[in-house]
């Protein structure tokens, strides 16, 4: 299980502050199971990883052993909580089989061309992930990839698309229902910045040929692990500590990794945290940075700017592969005296640095901490970001589970482009 | 040129407000030229498209054209200023040639390893990039390609290296001096954020196949246009809102593009804006984000959460490419009204819609509108920010041109090192 320290937001919070937020924390987290609570109808997530529909399992696994047979590249369509978590995991875990290429989250014909290059002259299959199948960057590809594939295998290209959308209601429903497509459900009780464990994000994710009964696996036993209701429990603690630092000021979680393969959980993050809190004028501002690479870009901000910022960062011991630092005969750069030892061992004592100078400047860290990085560790970490996030959410007074603010520029969009 | 609109500030600052800060900005542009400044030995910059090395400029060519035709793979090394620009150019850019891999800027031996497969069985060549060679992250990748280079090549490896370093001390231009390789120079008035126009930047770009004559007088013709010294000058304006929104409360500047390849803009924005202003408990915390990619995430956050945060939106007309939209003969998708439209038009729909409902949510918006992204664009783009970011880092009474806060994390590290 991940490990949380808090021991670096010390000067700035004390322990005896987070455990005097118990009973905030207790009532929020009691919220998830309250039906007069706010967004109660979107609470599906909480117990997903055990209460999820096994026979839909099976045909998810069965789906992707189909694609990895027959398909060099799987198309994937989605945008938002559509393709994030898909995309992290698939970054973030070894994966073989197809390429899988996400497409229909932008407007860009470029990243379009880019794809439609990638599968000419190739076997490949389309995912297309819509609730409702009306949302114009991934209705607009799917139109594209759709007429390729049709084009390519003529009637059989019904067997080579899976709709992943509402169980009953849509256009994608329909066009699924009228064409025999394979199709999945998104749940109702399941918003989009969930859903990474439902069939939204297990199809691609396992076309990948990650074991997502591993997945949910992992997601389970933090399902167990952090229902517990006191201040031992580390959802709790961040929790707590998170709505501290906001109250002091912090106004910014910079969510920081240590591997450039994990830029997605950051991504992930930013929709997670910023679509939940980031309402009726309130809210943490999610920002992400990649370390130690950006230590040479924000990092005098982070040490001496505005100080209305605290990290959250994540770091993981193992991350699949070590390189030992060569001896040099000539030794011009004088780091000999690191010869022999593992790349990681100079990445652990910059992390260690760093959390010792951004303290010392002001910017305190919290820290989770991982032994490695495995498919049962990403599901922990996808559940305890989630379970956070709802109870977090309910703290600061919000309803954690809409995002009435997405439709605005939608609205203006829609008038714009003189839809009917 | 860069057409800059402050209309959708209208509401947040007035005219007037700008125009009020006419004085200010000019006292602090004035600073750039001020041996007395602040930050007056690092101000290279601002002549630099003009008054630049030629002997060298053509060196970078030459050096470019070999890599080019001897090799199918570049690895550049550098870390934050030594290699974000460049990188930056090989994104936003189309290039051809060798592929051109950027290492040593992380710690992560996933990094390394994969481009040390990209190189297997290849014809190579690095060009490491560090003012002083002392960098932990770029002096540990150029110890193990460096190797790598010696094992394939052996005598002829010193052929392939060109390093990039000061012009006389530290420990790479002696090693590149007993070694003899080809080198060039990181001027000592040019700090690594503004050297995307010193040989920092350019040898790679020069290597893409980029034309960095033309990149050189695009940031020409922007550095006698921007020299201007009144209200009409677009930098002038931009300085003078962004100082403006600041003071105002909103804290954070969220660099948006509408095309992903453009996303390494942000990154290189950040580093300049972040390093230069980010100082003495002051400045604007930089952000970055892709639409409409991210309206699906950070979207919510933008229209309703806390109103801290302003954007500056880089939206270009002509990306390089353009798809029309397929028509349907079902139409499930409601999507028939757009068929035949370019998917251009959509996203510029998304961009009018989205600038309207983020000043009506309270986040205003700076727009910088280019007709087209080319070399020449890229190039006074480059200059219009440096300029915008010294003349700001005056204006908000900080030195822009240094970066103490940088050294604290790396002293601890050489601590837990153990360096002799």
């Amino acid at each position: 299980m991940l490990k949380l320290d808090l021991s670096k937001l010390e000067g700035v919070i004390s322990q005896d502050q987070i455990n005097a937020m118990a009973p905030e924390v207790e009532a929020a987290h009691a919220k998830l199971y309250d039906p007069a609570a706010p967004g109660s109808d979107f609470v599906g997530w909480v117990r997903l990883p055990e209460d999820y529909d096994k026979d839909e399992f099976a045909r998810i696994q069965k789906a992707a052993a189909k694609i990895r047979q027959d398909s060099q590249v799987l198309v994937a369509i989605g945008i938002g909580g559509s393709y994030l978590g898909a995309r992290t995991a698939l970054e973030v875990l070894p994966i073989d089989g197809p390429e899988i290429c996400f497409v229909g989250c932008s407007l860009s014909p470029n990243e379009l061309q880019k794809v439609i290059k990638k599968v000419e002259g190739k076997d490949w299959s389309i995912n297309v992930i819509s609730k409702s199948g009306g949302t114009t960057e991934p209705a607009v590809a799917f139109r594209v990839f759709r007429d390729l594939l049709v084009k390519q295998y003529g009637e059989d290209a019904d067997k080579r698309i899976y709709a992943t959308t509402d169980k009953a209601r849509g256009a994608l429903k329909s066009l699924a229902d009228s064409n025999g497509w394979e199709s999945f459900v998104v749940p109702d009780d399941v918003g989009g910045r969930f859903s990474v464990l439902s069939a939204v994000g297990l199809l691609p994710i396992a076309a990948g040929g990650i074991d997502i009964a591993e997945l949910m696996g992992g997601a389970r036993d933090a399902m167990n692990a952090y229902d517990k209701r006191d201040m031992s429990n580390p959802v709790w603690q961040y929790v707590a500590a998170r709505n501290l630092l906001y109250r002091q000021g912090k106004k910014i979680e910079l969510f920081c990794t240590y591997e450039p393969s994990y830029s997605f959980i950051g991504e992930w993050l930013k929709q997670l945290f910023g679509e939940s809190e980031g309402k009726d004028g309130k809210g943490i501002f999610p920002a992400s940075a990649q370390f130690t690479t950006d230590l040479h870009s924000l990092g005098q901000y982070i040490q001496d700017g505005e100080r209305h910022l605290f990290e959250t960062v994540i770091y993981v011991d193992d991350t699949g592969c070590d390189i030992a630092i060569p001896y040099s005969d000539d030794n011009g750069d004088n780091l000999n005296y690191l010869a022999g030892k593992p790349l990681s061992f100079v990445r652990e004592m910059a992390f260690q640095g760093t959390l010792a100078a951004h303290q010392d400047g002001g910017a305190p860290s919290v820290v989770l901490r991982l032994d490695k990085m495995d498919v049962r560790a990403l599901g922990e970490l996808f559940y305890f970001f989630e379970l956070s996030c709802g109870i977090s959410g309910h703290i600061l007074g919000v309803n954690p589970f809409n995002q009435p603010g997405v439709e605005a520029y939608k609205k203006n969009m829609f008038a714009l482009l003189g839809r009917p």
